[in-house]
Parts: C-alpha cells; structure tokens; sequence
C-alpha cells in the first residue's frame, strides 16, 4: 500500500487557514469569533452518483461542488474541507487528475483541504466541508412565510437531459449533449448568491434531488404551501426537446443533480434579489409564491392548476 | 429508495450542542471563544477495516472509536460528528443495530451527531470528528525533545492476535479469542488520558498501522530518533502466544488497529504522567527514551540492541 501513500501527495496543498493541516491526527481550526460554523457531509458512489468512466478531473470538481452548495444554500462562506478517499487501485494518473479538478474548485472558493484519509476499497468519496457564516444569519429550510416570492437561481433539468441521453433514452445534437453534460459532471455551486442573500432570503436550500421535492422540503419545514408556474425552461432543454413539452416539465420540475439555489423571500424584496442576482452573477428566476395552504400546486400555461404529480428524483441508478 | 429514509429515522438523535442538527443543508456549530475546532476523518471499508460478517453493532461503536482517537491523540474534547454511510441494502435490523453502537459509544463521549448523508452502494462508513482544544495547546506529533520518556496507553497486539486467529493462521482458547476479538471490534478511544496530557506530554498520536510504524511519525516530524524496549506484552498475547516469543513481539511492535495513545514527556514529569493514568483510569507504560540520533533502536530482554526490523501493519487485507 505504500503506492496510496504516495496518492497522498496530490493532496498535498499549502495550507494558510488552518494551524495545522494534513499529517497529523487531526487538523486544527481556529474559528473566527462571533461566526457559526456551518458543516456538511455528501458521499459520492460509483454507479448510484457517477459513472464508472466520467473524467477524473471532473469528478473532483463534482465532489467538492456538491458539497460547496450546500454551504451556499446556508449562506456560509467555505472555509476548509476533509477528504475521504475509496479507491480500488492505485491509478496515479487518475488521482492526479481528480486532485486537479478538485483542488481548482478549491482554489477558486479560498477552500482548504485539511485532512482526510485515503484507502483501498470500491471507489467512494466523502468530502466534509466547513464554512462559517455570522451567528444567527444562515439561511434555514423554515422561514419560508406566506406570501413569500419563490426562486431559483441558474436553469433548472439540464443535469438530467444529459442523464437522458447517456443513458440513451434520447439523442441529443453533440454540442447540447456536450453542454448539458457539463452541467451534469461539473456543476456550479451558487455560493456568491448564498453569501448575498444573507439577510434577504427567508429560507433556502439546494437543489440536488429536483425542484418539487426539495422545495417540498422548505414547505414542510415552514408549515407552508405553494404555487409554482411550471413554465419555466432552461435553453438547453428547449434546445435539446424541442418537441417533448412533458419531459421539459419533468426534467424541470423533478431533474435531480441541478445544484441550483431555491429560496424563499418578501416580495418587498424584490429590488435587492435583482440586485444580489447582479452582483454575484448568478440569473435569478422568480418562479411562484408561498401561500398559507399546505400543499404544491403547479400552474401550467394557461395558469390553470395541473394536477399531474411528478415524483422526485433519487440521484440515478445506472 | 424511500427504505433509506426510514434508516435516516434511526441515526435522529437528540441535538444539543449544535445549533442546528440534521434535517438543514448544514449543521450550525457556535465554537467556545478561545477555542481551537479539531477535525479528523476516517474511512472503513469492508474487508479491508473489518469483516463483512462482524456484529453491527460493533461496527458502529469502531467506526465512532476510531475518530474519537484521533481527536484523544490531539488532546480534544469531542464535540460533534457527521456521519456518511453507504449501505448495500436497507436493512433495517442491520442499521438499528449499527446506529445503537455508535450513539451509545457518542453519548459516553457527549458526543452529537449533527448530520450526515446515507446512500446506496458497497458498505463504506466515513466519519468526521470534531472536537475542541484551548488553542495552541493541541498534542502534536512535532514536539518530542531528546530525553524525552516515550510510553503508551494500554495494551499492545491484542487485536493482532484476534486477526491472526479469525483469519485461521493461529488457534487460541475460546475466551482469548473472545477478549482479543472485543478489542479488534470494540476498541476504547482513550480520549480522557489524551485530554489529561495537555500540558504534559511533549508529542502524542494514536496507534492505528503498529508501534514502530506510528512512532516513526513522531519521531520524523520531530527529527529525532529513539530506543524502545520490547519486553512490553499484553497478558492476551502472553495467554494466546505462551511459546511463540518472536509472534508476540510482532504483533506488539507492528500489529495495528490498537488504537492507544503514544506519547512523549520529559523525565522530569514522570509523577505526573503517572497522575494522569491514573486519573484517566488508563494503564499507561514507559517504553524507551527519545535520542537525538535519529533512527529507531530496538532493545531485547537482555538490553541488547536487536537488528530485526518489522514492517508497520497497514490494516488488513481479506
């Protein structure tokens, strides 16, 4: 094993933030005072998250990202993260790779890794990520209130028209298929939006198991319901099915893997979402409202009320 | 997957620690002012870690012991842990049993899990620990000085001789194997002697890969060297191993997953060193002296320098 010994070293990073990084028991750090530390765990399986033979480089990305939007959807700014690694050889060129697409989406959030572990085993990946956010101020599931305007930010199913077509259910022109693909393997983590919606957002979370179900969660959590427009389309999708409304729908409303944003906020608001939307870049759509009834309604077009359910997607199953 | 929902039911614990517990897309951790966080992640993987076939239960409980180690080695408190978990199937009877290990083993340790991620695949079990220590008074490996006595917690080989027999290459007496198999699957983190020796020990980490192999660590990052005496036996290994010299002391200085505590400390603190074993309620034995020269020097019963080298266990291939 001493070949995963050596993997240790394309982890080997410089370390500024913490006192003490990679290479002894444990890592330590030194919180700023007056912040929460806000924490999240997401394990990465062969088969059930990603294919066997997606790029390497993407995959880190991937693996970080997932678990940078969830520091988003509570409005941390990331600090730090562990890494736990399962590998089935010791394949130097891929670690190589998976660190490079790792440690740049690292690089790019000031985000250090500051320990972990690597072993042999079916390949698993389980990042721990750490960010801090002012006490009081991160973004929950429960404050969703009645009359609250609905967005997401970024398009919503092209993760899993990508999903579509790998799995060759659909076929799709080279350069949707490559840009839908993209968003499937190296998803953008809204974490600029998270950070500035501090303060305006009454709940948010992350997108990862598709819209209805996730949003279900902000509903449940804030003893609320909900009335969505369901016209919303991604132009990759409308690309890509130019003649297949109901899978748009589906793709949309019950996608999987989108790692947008969902949040909740006054319509008195609505001048500072725009304004945060501008300043960390992110398109910002305004797709329905909270309403004291429980439940989740669906407008279609004509915005009448559809009553056909979509249920949620559970990550794939390949 | 709804079944792995349910399972998620059994890992739902009270929180009172952390501000925000499972449920949110982060855990919300408020640290105590002039703290340091540490953070240490470890990974198990069937068949490498433990058997396919070991008591759930005391899977759990080993899963949690091995983190609660690392955090011992550095002198933490333990405060929280996230928990990931990938399981072949949802086996209800299998998890309930596994999650009553781990909280009991949280619980005597005051320790919350705050949150975590279950999924489907080969069996993989990834903690992250997180403990706090007064800053700048973390253990770490860096800090052994020449002169400095080296000694360790407990006993040494014990889940060795438990390996060697489950794995058929030796026969013990039933209730040997018994007490040497309860420390392979149910190790004690030492994590009140840890915490007991701050102040007092000059370097520490905790025994994962076998004495000679871990001591290295210390005494590379401390840029010394040392002489250790290898008369120290566990009475399991003396009871299971009575004529076979040479096995016992491999199994003492290279056997693995002993998970106890070495540590340094000048001479000059030998009462309290011996105060804090007591304290802790945790046999602790003085083993050798570090030395400016570097290397690692091997004493037999007669005091006789011994030229054999053993290489360090990296866990256990099945």
């Amino acid at each position: 094993m001493g070949e995963f010994d050596l993997i240790r070293t394309f982890f080997t990073h410089p370390v500024r933030r913490a006192a003490l990084g990679v290479g002894d028991d444990c890592a330590l750090l030194a919180p700023t005072p007056g912040m929460q530390l806000a924490v999240s765990s997401d394990m990465l399986v062969e088969g059930r998250h990603f294919f066997a033979d997606v790029a390497p480089l993407r995959l880190g990305h991937k693996a970080l990202a997932v678990n940078l939007s969830d520091l988003a959807a509570c409005g941390a700014r990331p600090l730090a993260f562990t890494l736990a690694l399962s590998l089935p050889r010791a394949d130097a060129a891929w670690v190589a790779a998976f660190a490079e697409g790792l440690l740049a989406l690292a690089d790019a959030h000031d985000c250090e890794l500051i320990g972990g572990d690597t072993t042999q085993g079916p390949l698993n990946i389980c990042i721990t990520v750490f960010g801090e956010v002012p006490a009081g101020q991160a973004l929950l599931r429960s404050g969703a209130r009645a009359g609250d305007d609905i967005y997401v930010s970024g398009s919503l199913g092209d993760a899993r028209l990508a999903l579509e077509a790998l799995q060759g259910r659909l076929a799709l022109p080279p350069e949707t298929l490559a840009a839908a693909r993209l968003r499937l393997e190296m998803p953008t983590p809204r974490v600029a939006l998270g950070q500035a919606l501090r303060g305006i957002a009454s709940s948010a979370l992350d997108l990862s198991d598709g819209l209805l179900g996730d949003l279900g969660h902000i509903l449940a959590q804030s003893r609320v319901g909900a009335c969505i427009d369901t016209r919303l389309t991604s132009p990759l999708l409308a690309a890509g099915l130019p003649n297949d409304a109901e899978l748009v729908r589906q793709c949309t409303l019950a996608g999987g893997d989108d790692y947008e944003l969902c949040f909740t906020a006054a319509p008195a608001l609505r001048a500072q979402v725009a304004a945060t939307a501008l300043a960390s870049d992110t398109p910002v759509t305004r797709i329905g409202s909270v309403q004291s009834q429980t439940g989740l309604r669906l407008l279609d077009a004509q915005g009448q009320e559809m009553l056909k359910r979509y249920a949620s997607f559970d990550h794939f199953s390949v």
